[in-house]
């Protein structure tokens, strides 16, 4: 079956959109999805850049939010704004979904860390955040906590994010098809029929 | 008859699909397109940026190339990379894109500009190229030069070029609907649809 590799940072606007409909697109294009939470921090900082572009630039991210609202209402997400502050700290949530990964609950996890932070103006790095998603989800929420801050999870998801480097990621969202790469919510389409093409 | 307004820059290398694509989708719309090409160096430097994003952030450009590449694919549009530079410097063009909006050619020679840069090989800050395309075109090719050169036209591109960031472009190409911005290349549909529902 093809595959898709889905890039993302909990702190990323665009990447609350493509978290809601890759699972449903991907199905309908018979592709499977791997979920790779990363932190767009450390791969921004080595660009020279200490904030969120659209942050330091100020027309960008202007724009941002109103073209995000028009995509959420096409989409039929919810979007509520000012997000509780912008980027969130999303480390906690990554290395979470990290532990997800090895238990299978990653992607219901991501989609409800997204709609927290943007749909229902929560602090994402707060624990009790984190702890009602996974508690809602029927995950054990302490033992989901303590292996995601194990030194080897840790360590797992710095790996992971120089592997996104690695690999030319410098946004997110990205979808990676081997060394194909495509960057942007509104690259989802392309990618998914990269992926079905590569392996046709 | 609903309307959008086309803004591009002849250095970008995403306005040169939306450049070639425009028209055909427009009509399709129902849509008016009035072609107003500025300058995008200024509002990048008044933004802090003295070169192209994809020129400053080297793992972004990377990347929008091949994306490029993509994209020329998928429109069946030819692409000859690398361009004689990058940015090439579109000034001249840009002051006879607006001669061109009285005389009804804008939309003819910003094609083949956009050719000339990324499908030729071609400088297209060079007198002999822009004069060879207007020849190309019909156009009385001197005359259009003179005209371009004219203190009034050379102020009508920064008023053009003002007007963009006072509407709060900040990037090539973007599609306006009065106050309604969209950016890139990939927005055009949405913009169009925009367009189309504005009015209907």
């Amino acid at each position: 079956m093809s595959a898709i590799e889905f890039w993302y940072e909990f702190a990323s606007t665009y990447s609350y959109p493509a978290a809601m409909r890759i699972d449903r697109l991907a199905a309908d294009a018979g592709v499977d999805v791997r979920w790779r939470p990363f932190l767009l921090g450390p791969i921004l900082k080595a660009q020279g850049l200490n904030d969120s572009p659209f942050n330091i630039f100020v027309a960008k991210g202007r724009y941002m939010w109103r073209d995000l609202t028009r995509i959420c209402e096409v989409d039929g997400l919810p979007l509520k704004l000012p997000p509780v502050s912008f980027p969130q700290n999303g480390l906690k949530a990554a290395r979470l979904a990290l532990v997800g990964e090895r238990q299978g609950w990653t992607p219901a996890f991501t989609r409800a860390v997204f709609a927290a932070n943007y749909a229902e103006q929560k602090d994402i790095s707060a624990d009790a955040t984190l702890h009602e998603i996974l508690a809602a989800l029927g995950v054990d929420a302490d033992a989901a906590m303590i292996a995601a801050n194990a030194p080897d999870n840790k360590e797992a998801l710095k790996r992971q994010t120089e592997e996104a480097a690695a690999r030319g990621l410098f946004g997110a969202p990205s979808f990676t098809i081997g060394d194909e790469l495509f960057w942007g919510n509104d690259r989802l389409e392309a990618a998914l029929a990269w992926a079905k093409r590569a392996t046709s």
